[in-house]
């Protein structure tokens, strides 16, 4: 199974696709190949420093949902939109959503779109036979890049599609310590995708730094 | 200090009046004064059961906002603007809502009033010296009356008024392993709210019971 990651290079994106390298064969994605093949290389090097051994290869955003089974969307809510309109080929595909909607007021607040949450946009604008699914969501980026700690979270994950979902579960259960949770149909993705914004306020007036979410 | 339990004779108000006696003096509050009593009378033979003695009065609504300094609206969403309207003498009461504004359908789904969520609506039907808090939003009615399992729960609390903030959160952290966690201003609200349609949907779809939430 390869799992592609568009915009593999970002912030999310690049610690990402350091975590799963090892597990899977893995094609990061960015708007410039050049800038995905330099970040690839980085992260092999980061790798082979704690004894892993992988192959990442950098390629375009394009290539890296025509070659990949399961399509990771890994960009800023800001230019999710613009990006898919410049990709195609996402007929059958399991397309992952990591993506929270959000704006840094006095604090930090929720702000989806028409659609009621980014997934749910995604939804809207892949052709019907892409099977949409939400994960990873909750994951501050520092936290996939600290390869050396263990990631010990629940992963709420959402999607229409069973097996799909079933798919999706299967990876994030694979990674690390995190655990999958499924929590029901693409419609309740607004429930997930407000618990960043949640968790960047309660870092904050509590002085912590990366907080992350546990379901018992 | 005292606090009163408007709708403690509830689901969820004579749980939380069970567990909170043994530390605070409450005062629970109903539509009837002899329901509230004999609820009051049944709670403590709970305790003493379990070797906890104390003291739990049972009042009408009214009383239990007149006599208290903090007072808990323990009441379900659809009852609680009818409930508000029939009380008054709020003024520079610390107020506290664990109120979730929910609707199940197929699954569970927020449904928050025109306001953005139930405490700001609280926040908008009070007097402006009222202290309007939330809290206590994602415990489960069964782990309140489970008397003898500990309350190992994160609780994030919001409200405007910093020093009554403090004194919920101080609460809070006296109930059995609950840990306060500021979540910043009652604007953030809506982002508690939905947090409890999330844990129902996730219990229901991996077959749990009562999830709670951590933050770490």
């Amino acid at each position: 199974m390869i799992i592609g990651i568009v915009g593999g290079t970002g912030d999310i994106g690049e610690g990402m696709a350091m975590r799963l390298a090892p597990l899977f064969d893995i094609i990061v994605g960015s708007r410039e190949q050049e800038k995905a093949q330099t970040s690839c290389e980085c992260s092999i090097e980061a790798l082979k420093k704690i004894g892993k051994e992988c192959t990442l290869k950098g390629v375009s955003n394009q290539t890296a949902v025509d070659d990949s089974d399961i399509v990771i969307l890994a960009i800023p809510f800001k230019h999710l939109s613009g990006t898919l309109e410049t990709l195609h080929g996402f007929e059958d595909k399991i397309v992952v959503s990591p993506i929270n909607p959000m704006e840094k007021r006095d604090f930090f607040v929720f702000v989806p779109p028409p659609e009621g949450s980014a997934a749910l946009m995604v939804r809207k604008m892949l052709p019907e036979s892409a099977r949409v699914c939400l994960a990873f969501n909750t994951i501050a980026a520092n936290k996939w890049r600290a390869l050396t700690e263990e990631l010990v979270y629940s992963v709420p994950v959402c999607g229409d599609d069973t097996a799909a979902k079933q798919k999706v579960m299967d990876v994030v259960n694979k990674v690390s310590k995190l655990q999958a949770f499924d929590a029901g149909p693409l419609a309740v993705s607004p429930l997930i995708e407000s618990l960043t914004p949640l968790l960047l306020n309660i870092a904050r007036y509590n002085r912590m730094k990366d907080v992350g979410i546990h379901f018992r």
